[in-house]
C-alpha cells in the first residue's frame, strides 16, 4: 500500500478531510480532489525547510479540523461540496531529487487518471515538473496550460549540476512537451534572475510572463483577463502553480528565496479564487512554504487559504454551472450570494 | 479604590498620560477620554496572549512617554487637546470569563456615565460585549450604533459551551438590545467563518457586513461612506470596535486568529481617523493584540496608532466644530493644515 | 462519546500510539497507561500558551510517529512493552476554570478506575488538582503520595479571586484530603514565592520541600533517596507531577513563570527515570509547557522526553520485577543492559 | 591605507563586487559607483542595531555573490554595466558620533571628488548629514537637491543634548548650506513627530514634505512627478536618501523607529527605480536597517533591492541616453525591453 | 531635578520600589540601596541593545510589581527589609560615551556619598568605570576591591580609538587608582581575548583572574573562598560587577559578546548570594543584558534575579549580624531558616 | 581550479584565515590545517538548515576576523601558531547525496594526502563518512580510530531508501574498513534511537559507546581517559567527529534532531580541548549546526569554539612536545601557563 502518512511529524490530513491511498483508487472513488503532500527541499537553491510545508499548510488554521470550511464570500463549503481526500505524503528523500521527482509523478498521475484534481502541497518548486507532467499524462501532452504565480520564472537549465531543482521545473515541462510554451502564463515575476539568455529562451517558447512592473502599470485584473484567454485557447485544462514567494516577503516571509516587491496576500487570494472560478482547473500545487523561516505562521496560513480559495472557486464554478447563476463580487455579503 | 494599575508587569499609563481611578469620577473630572485596560484572553478560541495587549499597546512607541502626541497630519495633539486619563487595568481573571466580563462592564459604564469616552485596550474580543453594553447604559439601549472592523463577524451563539467568548460578543450585544442589529456595520470580514446559519441570523438582524470582496470591488472609501450614513441614522453615538486582525497578517501578525487577505495598516489608520473625525464616537475598543505572537512589536505599534488616530480624529473634529473649519487630506503638510 | 481529539490543531496522539475514548473503558481494555491532554491556560498567573502544550508535547520528536520508542539506556520500548493509549484532549475552556477542572477530574478518575496509569499533558499546573484527585478517587484518599518537581510550591490559597489556578493546586489537594501533607515531596523550589505565611502553612502540613540551595549543597541524589523513602511510607502509590519550570529557563524557556537557577534537563530526566523505576507510580502529569514562548521546540522536546523517561522507567521496573533483575546505570551501553 | 573592510563580521563586498580603498582613487579609477558602509547606531533614539546594517544589506540575496545582477524588468546588469566598487566600511565608533560623522564625510567627499556616485549603506540616519555634505563638497554647496524617503522629517534641532543624531541630519544639511531648504523633498512622512515648532521651521525653509495622507489622496505617482520637477530646478544633482522605515513595518520590521501606515515595498522599489532613471543622481544612502529586529531578513532584502533598483535605474538611464531610447513599464517582459 | 525616569519606554522602577531623585538625597534619606539605570550601548564592540537593559531588568518578573520579594531560601524580603529606592535612568546618549560616563559617575558618587549602596543596571560594561569610581570617591581611592564576574577581562587599553568602551573599564579603574590591581578578582574568564600583552599587564598589576579551566578543575567554591580572602584584605568594601555573559550563552543568550562554556545560572546566583552574604558590598552593577538578542526574556530574568540575590544576601547578612545567627544552605526549607 | 568559495552567501574564510584551493596543494604548502566547508543538508532526517552551517560557524565570533585567536587558557594562538588555510566549500547539491559525498571525499583525501589535518565544517552528519574515509585513504584503512561526540550512534543501515544519510555514516565507515569497529568511541549517546537490532550490530563490531547514563554515573573524565586508551591502541591517528547535538538543546538549540539531556557546552569544550591536546588528531569535523533553528547564534558560537579548542589543543600539544612542558589546567591564569 502506498499511503505514507505525513513524512514529518504526526499523521494528519488537510484540515481534517478523509484519508485515502493514492495507489488504491477505490479508497477515493468519485473524488473531486485528492491532496498530496510533497515534503521535499532537496531542490532548493537557498533556504531549505519546505519539507515541512505540507504539514504546516495542512494545519495552519484556527478553526476546528473537521473537514468543513464554508466560504463566507462564495457561499460554498469546498471541503464538503466537493469530495476531497488527502492521500498523505509521497515519500521524498531530499537527498535524492531524481528519485523523489519520479515517485511524485507516479502518485500525481495515478490520482489524475481517476479524474480527480490533484492538489499538491510542496515542497520546493522542483515538484511542479512531476505535478504538471503527472496531470498531462491523463489530460494529454500539450493539452494542459499553465498559470504560474511566482517571483521567479523557474526556467533555468542546469543548476548545481542537476536538471532537477526548484529553478528549472518550467523548462523541463516545456522541453518534455507536457505543457506548451505558448500556453505558459507567468504572473508576478521580478528581481534579478534569470539572465538575458534564459529570457530569450522563454521568448522563443512563446511564454507570456507578467512582470510586476507591467502588473502595476496595467493592473492585475487586466493582466489576468488576458492570461485567461490564452490559457483556455486550444487547451483542455489549466494547471495552477502557486509559489508563495509571488507575494511580498512582508506577506510571506517563510520562504526560501524571497524577492521584495510582490503581490499582497489579498491580490493573490482574489486571483486564485477568480481563476479557479473561471477556468477549468485540472491540477494545483502550492509550493515554497518554509516553516522555519515563517513568523507567527503567517506564510502557512496564506498557503492554506490559497488552497481553500482554489477549492472554493472550483466548488462555486460547479454550482453556478449547475444552477446557471453567476457570482458577483460586488453583492453585499448578507443579501445572499 | 478600584484602580488596579497594570495587571501584568509594571504600572504604566498609555504613553504617559495621567492616572485616574474609574470608580472615583473626581479623579477624572472633566475628562474627554478615559483609557481602560482589559487584560483578558480567557475567551479566545485559539492563540492566547491578549492579556498582555493593554501593556503592549500602552507603550509601543519610540517617542518619550510624556503624554503628548502631536499628529503631523491633523495638527492636533490628542493627548493634550483632549483631557485623557488612564484608569489602569480592570482585574480580569482569564479563568473566569463571566465574572471578568461583568466587572469590565461596571468600569466602562462608570466612565461613560461621566460623559467621558471610554477607550478600552483588549484583551480578546470578548470584551466588546461589556464595552458597548457599558456605553449603552449611559447613551441608551439601542441608541448606540456599532462600527466594527474585523476579519470575523463575532456573531456566534455558544462556543466551548459558553455564551461568553471572543466569537460571540456581537450577538450578545444585539440580543441584549444594547445595539440595534440594523445599526451594526462590519468592515473587513473574510474567510471561512461563520457558517450559513449564523450569516442568516445576521441578515435577519439587518446587519450590514462589508466582506473584503465587496470592499476590493467597490473601494473602501465608498463602503465607509455608506456605513457612516447608516451609523448616524437615528442613533446618538457610535461605538468603534477595532479587531486588529482586520488587517492582513503581514501587517498584524501578533494576533490569535489571523485571516490572510485583510486591510493594510494604512487603510485601517485612514479609516479610523476618518470615522473618528466624521462620526460622534462615544466609545472605542482596540482588541486582539497578542504580544507573544508579534514580531518586532509590529502589531502593538499598529494598535497604538489606531488609538492615536481615533483620538486625533476626535480632537480635530472638536476643533473644526469650534472653528468652523474642515480638514483637507489633500493639503500639503507644510502649507498649514 | 467523550473522545474529543486534539482541542487545538489536528487530531494526533502521543507519538502515534493508539486512540481510545476515556469514557468507554472497552476502548482501552488492559491498558497500562492512558494519555490525556489538558489544553488549558486559564489558570496561569502570567504568560499563557499552555493550551497548546498537549499538542506540542505529543509531537515533539524527530523520529517517526509510529508508537514505538526503544530506550537506548533502559532497553525497553515503553510504548510497546506497556499498553499505551491516547484518549485525546478533555475539552477545557480556558475561560471557565471551575468547569474545566471538574471535567478533567472525571476523565482522570475514569481512567484510573480501570487500573491504568493516567498520564496527563498540561496545560498549566491548575490541572494537578484534578489529576491527583482523580487518581485518589481510585487509590484512596490520602493513599497517594506526591512527588512534585517545580520551581514553585503551588500552595497558594486564593489568587485573582479564585480557588482554582496554577498557583494553588497543591493546597487544594491537601485540604481535600486527596494527598496527605506529610507525603508531599517537592523538588526544585526557589525564588521569591510564596511568602512566609504560606511557607508556614506548608510546614504545618508536614510537607517536605527541597529548595535548590539544599539540593545543591547536599546533592540531588541524596535528596531523592530521602524523598523516596517518605513517599513510599504508608502510601499505596505515587503521583509524579512535573512542572517543566523546575528546569532552568536555559533548558526550558517555553514556560509561563520561568525562575532562573533550576535543574538541568539531564538532572530532570535522570530523576524522573529513577523515580519511575523505583516507585509505584499511579499517575503522572507534565505541565507548563508554553509553545509560544519556546525556541526551536526545546521545551516541548524536554517534556516529551520526561514522559518517555517516566514510561520507560515504569516499563523497566515491571520487566525487572518479572525477571528478578536490576538496572545498573554504570553498565556500558553495548554490554547488554 | 584607509580601507577598513567590514567593521563587524567577515570582510565582504556588496553582492561580490570588487574592492577598493576610498582613500586611494587609483583603486577605483573610472568607477561609476563606490559603495561605502557606515556601521553606526550611536545616533539612534530608540532601537539600535543598524551597525550591522551594511553587512546585512551587502549579503541579503539568495543568488550567487558574483558581482552581477541582471534586472529582469530593466534589462540592464547594474553591477556590470556600471563600474561598481565596494570600499568597505568607514570605521565608526558608535560611542563617538561627532568623530564618526566627520570621518564618514571625508570618505564620501573623497569618493565624490572622483566623480563616482557614493552609495552609503547605513547605519542610522545620522549619516545623511555627512553623506550629502560630502557630495556637496564636490557638486557645490546648495547645488544638490535632496529626495528623502522617510516616515520622519529628521529635522530636529538638539536631541539628547547633541546636534548629531538620527533625528537631526536634515536640519544640519540645510543650516550648513549643503542643501537648499526649497530643494528638499520628503516622501512618506507620518505619525506624531516632529511637533508644530519644527514643522514651522521646515515651512520657513521652503521644504516640500509629502505626508502619507496627501500621498494616499493624490497618488504617489503624481507626488513624485511634482517633486521631481522641484528637485531638478536649478540644481546640479539629486541625493537620494532612503530610510527603510518609509515602508510600513509589515514590509520593513527590522528598523529602529517603526511607524505604521507606510509605503509598500513595491511602491518604494518603483519610486526609487523611477527617480534613479529620471533624475541625475549624485549620491545615495539607504539607512535604518536594524538586523536584530528583522525577521527572515525581510528588511535587509528590501534594502538590498533598493540599492539595486537605484543602480539599475541609473544604468538604464545611461543606456537610454546613449541609445536615444525610453523604457516603457507597460511593455511585456518577453517582448524585448 | 535630576530624576530622568526610564530613558526608553515607560517610567517604571525596579519591581515597583519607590522612586527617588539621586540629585536630591532628601528623597532617599536613610536608603540602604539606590537603583540607577544606565541605558547605554555606545561602548559595545559588537551587538548593541543594552540600552534597553535597565528597563528589561527592572520588570523581568512574573510576580506583582509591588516592591516586595521574599526570598524563599534566605527568608528575607530584600525590597522591604532594606530601604530600596529607584532613581530612574541617568540620561546617557550612546553617541557620546565620554559625556555619558562622566554623568553616570556623578550620579553614582552622589548616591554613594549618602552611604547607600548604588546598584547600577547596565548598559554595556563601559559603565563599570564610572560605577566603581563613583563609589571609590566615597569609600576612598584604592579602598574598594572588585569582584568581577565576566567571560572577558575588560582590561583593554584603546579600542576603536577610544579609552572608553566595554572592553576597557577595568584598566581605567586600576590606572586611575580607584581600585588596586591586587584587589581585583575576576571570575569566569575564557575564550580568545585579550592577547598575551594585556594578560602580562594584568599580571603586573597583581590581578587574580579565575579562568573557567581553573574553576572547573578546582571547583567554584574553592576559588570564591580564595578570592574573598583577597578582596577583604586591607580594603573597606567590595564592588560586585556582574557581566551576564559570565554565564553560558545557553543560560544568557541576550548579550552582546557571548562566549560559550560559562557558568550555569545556578552557579552565578549561588555565587552572588554567597558573596553578598559574606562580604561588605558597597556597590553593584549588573551589565550586558541585551534584550533584542534575548529569547523568552531568559537573560533579563536571570539579571533580575542576580540583583535580588545580591540584595537578599545583603539583607540576610545584616539580619544575621544583628541576631548573631548564621545561614545554613543545607537546612531544609520548611524547618525554619 | 576547485576552490568554490562559500556556496551560500558571501565568500568568507574561517575567522579570516588565508584562502587556498584544495585541488592545488601548492596553495597550502606546509599547512598544518585546512578548513573545508560541507554545506549539505540533503541527508538529514528531520530539520534541515545545516547547509548554512559552514558559513555560520566560520563567522560566529564577536572579535575581528583577522586570522588570530590567542587562547586565554592555553596561551597559544592556534590560527597563527599553526599554519591554517580555508579552502572554501566543496560544492554539495543537497538534492544529490551520493554525488556530494563522493566529491567531498575527494577534497578531504586531497588535503589529507599533504599531511595537513582537514577540519570539515558541516553540513549534516552524512559527511562523516567521506571525512573519515578521505583521511583513511592517507593514514591507512583501519589505522584511524574515531572519537565521536553525538546524541545518536549514527549506525543505521538504510534510511529513506538510501545508504547515504546523517543516520548512517558510522556504519559505512566500519563496513568499508576505513575505521575499525573496535576503535570506534562514542560519547554522549542517549534517547530512543537506534533500536536493539542496531545496538546488537554495534556490539558485534566491538564499538565502545558511552551513553549519558554511564557518563553521569562514572564521570566524563573517567570515560574519556578510558576512551583515549582504546583510541590510541594500535592506531596511527584519531579522527574527531563532533555532532553539536551531543550538547543539551539548551546549549545547542540550532540543530536538526535535538535530544534533551546532553552535555553542557563547558563539558564539550573541555573534552575537545583535552583530546586534541592528548591524542594524535588527523582529522576533525563539526557538524549539524542548523542556523535557521538557532537563537542569538548560540549554537554557531559553540561550534566555532569547538573548532578553536581543537586547534588550540593541537597547537599546545605541539609546543609542549617541542618544549618538553605540560599544560596544567589548575594553574592560575596570570601565573604563566
Amino acid at each position: 500500500m502506498a499511503r505514507y502518512g505525513t513524512q514529518y511529524g504526526p499523521d494528519i490530513t488537510f484540515l481534517g478531510v478523509e484519508r485515502c491511498d493514492w495507489a488504491d483508487p477505490s479508497t477515493y472513488a468519485g473524488a473531486d480532489v485528492v491532496v498530496l503532500g510533497a515534503p521535499f527541499d532537496g531542490g532548493t537553491s537557498h533556504r531549505p525547510g519546505t519539507r515541512f510545508g505540507p504539514s504546516a499548510v495542512r494545519q495552519a488554521c484556527y478553526l476546528p479540523h473537521d473537514g468543513s470550511r464554508p466560504s463566507v464570500a462564495l457561499r460554498v463549503d469546498a471541503l464538503r461540496d466537493l469530495l476531497v481526500y488527502d492521500a498523505g505524503d509521497v515519500e521524498m528523500f531530499s537527498g535524492d531529487a531524481v528519485r523523489s521527482v519520479r515517485d511524485l509523478e507516479e502518485a500525481v498521475a495515478a490520482v489524475a487518471a481517476t479524474g480527480a484534481v490533484p492538489v499538491v502541497l510542496g515542497g520546493d518548486h522542483t515538484i511542479a515538473w512531476p505535478d504538471a507532467a503527472g496531470v498531462a499524462r491523463h489530460v494529454g501532452q500539450g493539452r494542459v496550460s499553465m498559470v504560474h504565480f511566482d517571483a521567479h520564472a523557474d526556467t533555468g537549465d542546469v543548476e548545481f549540476g542537476s536538471l532537477v531543482g526548484h529553478g528549472q521545473p518550467m523548462r523541463r515541462l516545456i522541453e518534455s512537451g507536457a505543457v506548451r510554451g505558448d500556453r505558459f502564463l507567468q504572473v508576478g515575476l521580478r528581481g534579478y534572475w534569470p539572465g538575458p539568455q534564459t529570457l530569450a529562451w522563454m521568448a522563443e517558447q512563446g511564454m507570456r510572463s507578467y512582470e510586476m512592473t507591467e502588473i502595476t502599470a496595467r493592473g492585475l485584473d487586466e493582466c489576468l483577463t488576458e492570461a485567461s484567454a490564452i490559457a483556455t485557447d486550444d487547451c483542455d485544462g489549466v494547471f495552477l502553480s502557486v509559489d508563495i514567494d509571488v507575494c511580498d516577503p512582508g506577506h510571506a516571509p517563510g520562504t526560501g528565496t524571497p524577492e521584495p516587491g510582490g503581490l499582497t496576500a489579498r491580490q493573490l487570494l482574489d486571483s486564485v479564487r477568480r481563476l479557479a472560478y473561471e477556468l477549468p482547473v485540472v491540477g494545483v500545487d502550492v509550493v515554497e512554504v518554509s516553516p522555519p523561516y515563517d513568523t507567527a505562521e503567517v506564510t502557512a496560513y496564506l498557503a492554506n487559504r490559497v488552497v481553500l480559495e482554489a477549492l472554493s472557486g472550483m466548488a462555486r464554478r460547479r454550482r453556478d454551472a449547475q444552477d446557471g447563476t453567476t457570482w458577483d463580487p460586488r453583492q453585499p455579503l448578507l443579501e445572499g450570494r
